[in-house]
């Protein structure tokens, strides 16, 4: 057994000891948990602040970009928005021991679901610090212990927030091993935690596509993830005008560089000639390119002519795709076919392809008549979100913290004996 | 790319494409595709037993046990029994397209989850041909895609049975791909099958342990599987006595070959003297052979010394051991160190005690003076079973239609632009 194997090993059994423990912690003894952390954060900033500046001196002279150095530092606003988050959580009802459906069988027996944590969770993150904090205070909420690592560029910044959630978690006597934030950068723990059936329950990975794609290939423990955000607004020959452009206008110039910001605005023929050289010229006014298919060139100046490769882009930038389509069930199988499972929305004021459009559109939010940019935890009233799941199973959109728990049946008898 | 490659992968490809068609089928045609299905197993049974009977013979030249043999017989009891549980399936609610908690938010738009098919599921299983059709049938009424990969000894039985279900999907006007069983006995197909992540979106294996636990270590689809059921009944100083008999023998006695039977009796020391000679002698009168720790051998005459091992043993067969124990809490630790987080039970009257075991044992299902034997999708309500979980995410505890789905968000607005 390497070293690294033998660390990463006993992260694990401290992890599934200290799960146990925080499955049964009361609601109380999390809330000040968070509650400690978060007041610890706040009394450490200036040591976070100059740990911070070792990874931001140390990224500055291998050359990171300004785009990761941003991401890196953590300024006071950035930490005491980290503390601030986990006063929230604190505030979020505890999903923990939540019993649903009992309901009498003809046995005579009671059947329901009893809300539980999963137990491990992995996290495994680039960057941004901040999510150290984030990550550990909704998986401590929901009653599981978690491992986190964090990018080896910012190693000293999460020790010093890892330091902190220790603190909080003794300060309200629950174990300090309920988050444990790796302490190598050797990238073999990578490949031993998302291995490790064992130990953890669910790896949840946070950043860049390739990162996603590399941990889901790789692992053996099951992952929730978050790939691109291929977001579409299609605007129906019945949809509503001054609802479509405002929609599709705030669907993509709201923020850039967001997964749930539209990508490709798809337009239905017959409207096309009224709706879409408008809503260019707000698009341009915007400073937003513009790549179209060959009728959309045809109406709108100063748009260039889309390449197959556009239609599978998800840009994260002020870039749009336009594709004028014969009909809805062109647009939904446009959506299915390029889109990425994520977000996407319809614009009309038909009540039958309201119907359909849900139906038929396979992604984990789909929408009517509102901006793709509310698939998001806060906007769904999740409270906080730990990310967007463009998987199927156990958890799909938005994650917060019931996404972070199983049920499992409890059942209710006085005697009862099968026949 | 081999043969086996490209056969598959073309599987695949049938299977994604009519997912996307069974997705949106209606209740209707499922249901009548179910019916058409039953009549036509019902019609070809003398062609399904012809078929089976060359199965057999292969199986009895090869040397397969009795047991095995009997699995694979198909005989006309049991030919009736696919028919009627695909009869039943049809009478089930449809789950796909149920919307609930539809809600608004402070921004205007209104949330709520839709259930959706998962997509396309690999069930891959060992001899017993019945499942052919069970899971087939479960499948397609949750409007799900299947791939099925049966057993080697029982490939003339499982196309027999295929063509029964293609004909059914035909005559109901659904694609005949929706069920899709693999025609090569060839071990390379189920590697194939478990990587296909591209085409496959959950694999549940059924079978023995040794087949559930090298898929679940080699797949990188997703799996939902049930490993072993070593359940327990806690007796605690609190029980009604006549209660904990009832239970203890229904739970250890009903059948002994099944996941949801006791294999390990735990006893509060308090009562241990008082109840435990007595339900020894039912036990020893039923031809049970009962296996304990050093103070249960003092009490009963007729009780071997149980070993380490028994206590992490999944007997299936008239064998328990039994421990007597200090108090509830130890019982719980013994339940979730030992156990397999199937199914457990506490016979008590003590309503704290209740509370406490309900949340701290780690199983997928935690019953109170009820017989673990009751852990079972028709007993719980849930019409039919593909199989009960042992995992925690997605699915735990008994897997009917519901957990062959998802859940989409669908966001209803008026136009709706987020500030």
């Amino acid at each position: 057994m390497t070293d690294i194997q033998a660390y990463m090993q006993s992260l694990g059994e401290n992890a599934r000891a200290a799960a146990e423990q925080m499955s049964l912690a009361d609601v109380h003894s999390k809330n000040e948990a968070l509650l400690a952390i978060a007041d610890a954060i706040d009394a450490g900033a200036d040591t976070i602040k100059a740990e911070n500046a070792k990874d931001l001196q140390a990224g500055r002279e291998k050359g990171l970009d300004a785009a990761l150095l941003d991401r890196l530092e953590l300024n006071d606003d950035r930490i005491a928005g980290m503390s601030e988050g986990l006063r929230q959580i604190a505030r979020l009802p505890d999903p923990v021991g939540d019993i649903t459906d009992l309901a009498f069988r003809p046995s005579g027996i009671q059947i329901g679901k009893m809300r539980v944590p999963l137990g491990v969770i992995g996290i495994i993150y680039e960057s941004r610090p901040n999510v150290t904090a984030d990550a550990a205070g909704l998986c401590l909420k929901s009653g599981n212990a978690t491992i986190l690592r964090g990018g080896s560029e910012a190693i000293h910044s999460n020790q010093a927030v890892a330091a902190c959630i220790r603190d909080g978690l003794t300060a309200a006597g629950l174990p300090a091993n309920a988050v444990q934030v790796v302490e190598t950068t050797d990238r073999a723990a990578v490949g031993e935690l998302i291995c490790a059936k064992q130990y953890v329950d669910v790896i949840i990975p946070r950043g860049g596509k390739s990162l996603i794609e590399r941990i889901s290939n790789e692992a053996t423990v099951p992952v929730i993830k978050h790939l691109d955000g291929i977001c579409h607004v299609y605007i129906d020959d019945r949809a509503d005008k001054a609802k479509a452009c405002d929609i599709a206008i705030n669907a993509k110039t709201h923020r850039y560089g967001v997964c749930n910001a539209m990508e490709t605005l798809l337009v239905n023929k017959a409207v096309a000639a009224d709706i879409l050289p408008e809503l260019a010229k707000a698009f341009i006014a915007k400073g937003v390119e513009l790549r179209g298919c060959e009728q959309t060139c045809a109406l709108i100046d100063d748009c260039v002519a889309a390449t197959d490769e556009d239609w599978d882009t998800e840009y994260l930038a002020p870039i749009l795709s336009i594709k004028i389509v014969d009909d809805m069930m062109q647009a939904i199988a446009h959506i299915n076919h390029h889109g990425s499972h994520h977000t996407d929305t319809i614009v009309t004021e038909d009540y039958s392809k309201v119907r359909q459009f849900l139906r038929a559109v396979d992604s984990s939010s789909v929408m009517v008549n509102a901006s793709t940019r509310f698939a998001d935890g806060f906007e769904y009233g999740l409270g906080a979100e730990i990310g967007i799941s463009t998987d199927k199973l156990h958890a799909r959109g938005p994650v917060g913290l019931e996404g972070l728990t199983s049920q499992k049946y409890i059942v209710l008898g006085d005697g009862q004996i099968r026949e």
